[in-house]
């Protein structure tokens, strides 16, 4: 195993839900690696989850905070600022909600409230904590800024709705913020476009296991599990990825460029007899 | 010239504000390939605007609506239909608007009410005209809608600021809307990622006459006008275009793929000197 | 229909073998819209196909070459420009052949003189096209070069073989060769990205006619025929498409940006019974 | 630092000719990672440079291969596994040559028997290379293959020339072996693509050096070195990005999805004056 490629990094880790969440191996590998972080999630995500369990074990606390509320951003650097001594190397945004989604709205009969809010929590949210960060300028020279996407930015998936949209938002701030915050300060801010994943996140989608076990007979190497995720994630946020920016990085088994599979093609052919 | 590429052709063009619009050229070739159509645009816009004697050139009417308005969507699509006499074979959506830009808002002091009017005036308003479409079932079997959008979509321009998240989002809807009413009804959804143009939008960019000047260098054939961006959306208006969906259409001279030309380094080899 | 869309233009179609290819039925409907050409294939496949009867039926010429050879191209240009008594506004390049796919040789046992083979005749053979246009300025101001490509030149599948980087090479050769040539005289330059099409060339391929069924579910508008690619072509051969060069234009009926369809999941599933 | 990135892995990494080499850093950094490798090169590529040098500091042999030769592939792979007593963990492809380039044939005036030699020498090596292994079985379960591609792949830069196509084919290589091998043996194969870069390849292309200052203007992050490439390569061989294949992974400061600069405006402007 690798050791220490994070030795001495501060940083934040969002969206730590349980022991599925990427953010949730993120953490422990970023741990590992000699990291130091601390954990947020909104308030009433915490409620379901075990997020109290993994910061004891990472040695870390959790500061709550609605990553669509610009004042709990700031609360949340100056406090984890207080807890790290120091400014930050990385920050993880893992944050997806759509409520068309969750209750179960087709995309052509979407509530356009529920749109705004699914773009704002899940899209604008990376902004705010980026423009927050830049403007109380906390984070240091070459820190590195992920947001966990999915490829439904770039093709269609009909189950995934107005997340398509959220997740398009997600990769066009990486590379807007990337631009400004590169010239700015050597900031880097990339995108993973992750397999789809039996998070908590993933499983609230309808169909999702039939959709999951179809993408692991369209991608090479299969789906990418949450820790092998977490464990790109690190690399991202180490120094030896110093001029990777502005990217959106499939971490997909090879599904992404696979146009077909033999498996899929026989599927296919068995499901006519 | 071609002749009857729209023959028997009905349709809505949104966002003909004054004789730069590309919406104002489409109108006029539209006309000359034989469509009919009604022009329709904000009741603030038209203010401003001559909409009114392009309808009487093309023999049409105006009807107002606001595009971020489902009510407003509803009326204008009963009484198009009401005046044309059945259902759309075409729908342009030239619709765009950002508070932040206009204000001279950098993108990273962005004011988030405006990110959010933004969106929902340049691109969820694209989402509502189709599906308001849909439900009305007022698209006929193979019908066409395009909507204009820029390749700062996929790349990052400074001063486009969160024009280029909605972008990202009505690229986006595209896709999405063009599997599911693909599917339906056959009816198609396409984006034309469009040069910068001098129309009034493009304008209120700040520093836009160098961007203009310098994007017409990187481009084998120079910017492309509103005039030869009308007649692109004719051809895809057309029959002879049926199978192309859910595509952004570059239509720029060649700027989103030429990496550099000789002219931009002589240019930049000149700036040093 | 559309009328006169390429009236008084001059041109050559590549690749008419029989009523199945694309290139057929461009000159159908080149002739149809007004254009006047001359057909060419190699000698070999002439001896296959009924081009002479397409020629009849065209009112035109045959001129064989071997796409391979300058020499033969040279020799084209000049009896094509001598029938046609002028230069010309288009060129189709549908040439495609690979001796790894024919013999059955897998992507894991590729003969490399045939690798080369197949570079040779489906994109190298594009590259001389223009090459030998350019240096006779044969083609007049706006010209329009289309060559017929395939998504297997993004995405990877399995039963393309070695014609996944013939077509890579000429899509890269239209942008390289649309920067040259637009800057020295306007001349554009595009692929068109077709769907697996039941021509000779396609049911060559092992495995096609599932394939073919496995594409049409992936496509919300099923795929597109040999006959709807011809009309595409012949729009992007019109005055009304001059600004678009240097794209690689998918004419799929929206397989290329679709991520799945409930059709799919359905077979799927079904399979698994 | 990270340290045992490439613990106990073994491999072979192409083209290191000098010390401006990316596979001389990357053979630097593999050894200060724990790898162990033998390098090779073209005889002819090895008269010209200090590679024994960079052998004697790795600890490792230099064995001469020509890349183009299925045989002296073999015989490399056989000497490589008896020096290093097992099968491979890694392959770094670094090989590029275009005769056109080198002796200043425009991309209008290319000699196509150079053409056959720049794709043969910079991209079909690549498939050989791959080809050879998984005949021999020379590659471990999850090994993972990288060759350097630049972005002239996917956009026109006239200077380029024919390598533009080599890399073209080089990415389809990645993609389509990527597929094959990663389902047979969970083998990943990624292309990187780098920025300009003052290696001798590089600085062989005429007005290197301008174009060089200009990308470095449009990168945000200016243009990464290549020792930071070489720290990149390292991070893509260790098992911390197991997941990630078939990808064309840009390290280039930004340059690739960059519109444009600021810096680069002004450059524009000051060169009007």
């Amino acid at each position: 195993m690798p050791e220490n490629l994070l030795k001495g990094k501060k940083g934040i880790i969002t969206g730590a839900l349980d022991e599925n969440s990427i953010a949730w191996h993120t953490a422990l590998k970023a741990k590992e690696q000699g990291a130091k972080f601390v954990l947020t999630n909104a308030p009433i995500a915490m409620r379901m989850g075990a997020i109290q369990d993994l910061a004891d074990e990472c040695g870390t606390i959790v500061i709550p905070a609605d990553a669509t509320s610009v004042e709990d951003i700031e609360k949340l650097y100056d406090e984890a600022k207080e807890y790290l001594g120091g400014n930050f190397d990385f920050l993880l945004h893992s944050i997806g909600m759509s409520p068309n989604v969750r209750k179960g709205r087709s995309y052509g009969d979407l509530n356009y409230d529920w749109v705004q809010k699914s773009y704002d929590v899940s899209a604008v949210s990376f902004h705010k904590m980026l423009q927050v960060a830049e403007k109380k300028d906390i984070l240091n020279e070459w820190a590195s800024v992920i947001a966990l996407s999915y490829i439904a930015a770039e093709r269609a998936f009909p189950f995934y709705s107005d997340m398509s949209e959220a997740k398009a938002i997600l990769e066009s701030i990486a590379r807007n913020y990337g631009l400004r915050y590169g010239k700015n300060k050597n900031v880097r801010v990339n995108t993973i476009s992750q397999s789809p994943t039996k998070t908590v996140a993933g499983s609230g989608i309808g169909g999702f296991d039939d959709f999951f076990d179809f993408a692991a007979l369209a991608s090479p190497l299969g789906n990418a599990s949450a820790e092998s995720c977490a464990e790109y994630i690190v690399t991202m946020f180490s120094d030896y990825t110093r001029m990777v920016t502005m990217q959106n990085l499939f971490h997909d088994g090879g599904y992404s460029t696979t146009g077909i599979t033999q498996e899929l093609i026989d599927a296919y052919v068995a499901s006519k007899k």
